[in-house]
């Protein structure tokens, strides 16, 4: 392993979609699961603040019946909580001291399906704006291919996961090799050139942010745009996420 | 129908790969298939340069069997002609007057896979730099949802055909309702707005243009990044393209 690598055969990849994944050899790839707006941030600020390990499950059934083993339970479709849950995808939810020390089971929309279509990954790993500088130094230490994947809305593009994976790649470039890029690696680059200076502005036009905007979110949208709140690598060990510790 | 609805209602989406087009409600929609480099300009040309139709046809196999009832046949695969066919897939063969009034069967690595995925559709028409303008004026007319289809290479994202699905996407932009634009409308115009005053150094990093390069094509490349050579609008009719007269 080696943090200075500018020669590297490693390959950077992103992916627009968990439905396109298969166009990717990931057995061989650390791949990072990004959604940005929410699941991804939310994870991140639940591990800064002492969670211990979260259970992505696909379906709200299952993570329902995680709350007799003693989980905290956390479940969100189409943007919102859903009743009788613990928790729902707001990152600030994930604040709250109760969370301390605790199991949590979560299912959202996108973000933990994304998870699961990753799961032939040689490891996943949790990216967003909120752990992006630690993300990217863990990434470059490791000496892998790396896929950055965009849960997106429903399997479409969406362009809060894009500019994340823009920020990633501008700060990995130099430790990959670039003429095994892909082009949806220089197009994430070229947009998050674009947002860079305005991010919340940058995703007004984003119908997935107007979608959120009509709950009333728009703290969590500001907080999980801002880098380094959370400055954790969550990642996958044996199905469970919990914090990487060197 | 009208030239100057600016509160019109119909949906303007763009998708970047045939393996998401399951992802739009194609039934009520124009889609304009985009395969810049090579096929869709290729097709252009044919029609700009008196070809009389030409059907898309997805297999090899297939393509070879029209040139015993008398077709031209036309077959690409990975950027390469192929061996015993008439016609490849670069915009020059496409020029030579032997082509004038003849009817070519057609098959390549992309352009023909993103028609098929399309079968769907209210209706195909055929999109790229060459027939920019007269597309935009005939989309603009159609009082119809409009979907631009990028074919990318095998399936993944790709930057020339994002660009121009951009070009697109900016002149339809004011004729069409903004609040039901996706992220990927948003991301191929900003794209365009990047790539707009060099197509061909924006480009330049791409991995489909450095695969072609291996192919010594630089001036297909350069040819098929030129707005408005083939003014023609190729609409699919029964299966078998045709350009549009009015």
């Amino acid at each position: 392993m080696s943090t200075n690598k500018a020669t590297s055969s490693r390959a950077l990849e992103v992916c627009f979609s968990p439905a396109l994944i298969h166009l990717h050899d990931i057995s061989d790839a650390i791949v990072v699961v990004i959604d940005v707006l929410r699941a991804t941030s939310s994870i991140c600020v639940a591990f800064a603040n002492g969670v211990r390990s979260i259970v992505p499950v696909a379906s709200i059934e299952e993570s329902y019946s995680y709350k007799s083993k003693g989980f905290l339970v956390g479940a969100e479709r189409d943007g919102e909580m859903l009743a009788g849950y613990d928790l729902g995808n707001s990152p600030f939810s994930y604040l709250d001291p109760i969370v301390k020390g605790r199991d949590i089971a979560l299912t959202t929309t996108n973000g933990t399906q994304a998870i699961a279509a990753a799961k032939d990954a040689y490891q996943i790993v949790i990216g967003s704006f909120l752990n992006l500088d630690s993300l990217c130094e863990w990434l470059i230490a490791q000496d892998k291919n790396v896929l950055l994947l965009c849960s997106g809305w429903k399997n479409s593009f969406n362009l809060e996961d894009t500019i994340l994976a823009g920020a990633v790649a501008e700060q990995l470039e130099p430790h990959f090799t670039l003429n095994r890029m892909c082009d949806a690696v220089i197009g994430a680059i070229h947009l998050y050139s674009i947002a860079k200076p305005d991010l919340n502005g940058f995703l007004e036009r984003s119908s997935h942010r107007k979608r959120l905007e009509r709950l009333q979110i728009d703290k969590d949208v500001e907080y999980c745009l801002t880098p380094n709140l959370a400055p954790v690598v969550p990642v996958m060990v044996d199905g469970v996420l919990v914090k990487f510790v060197a």
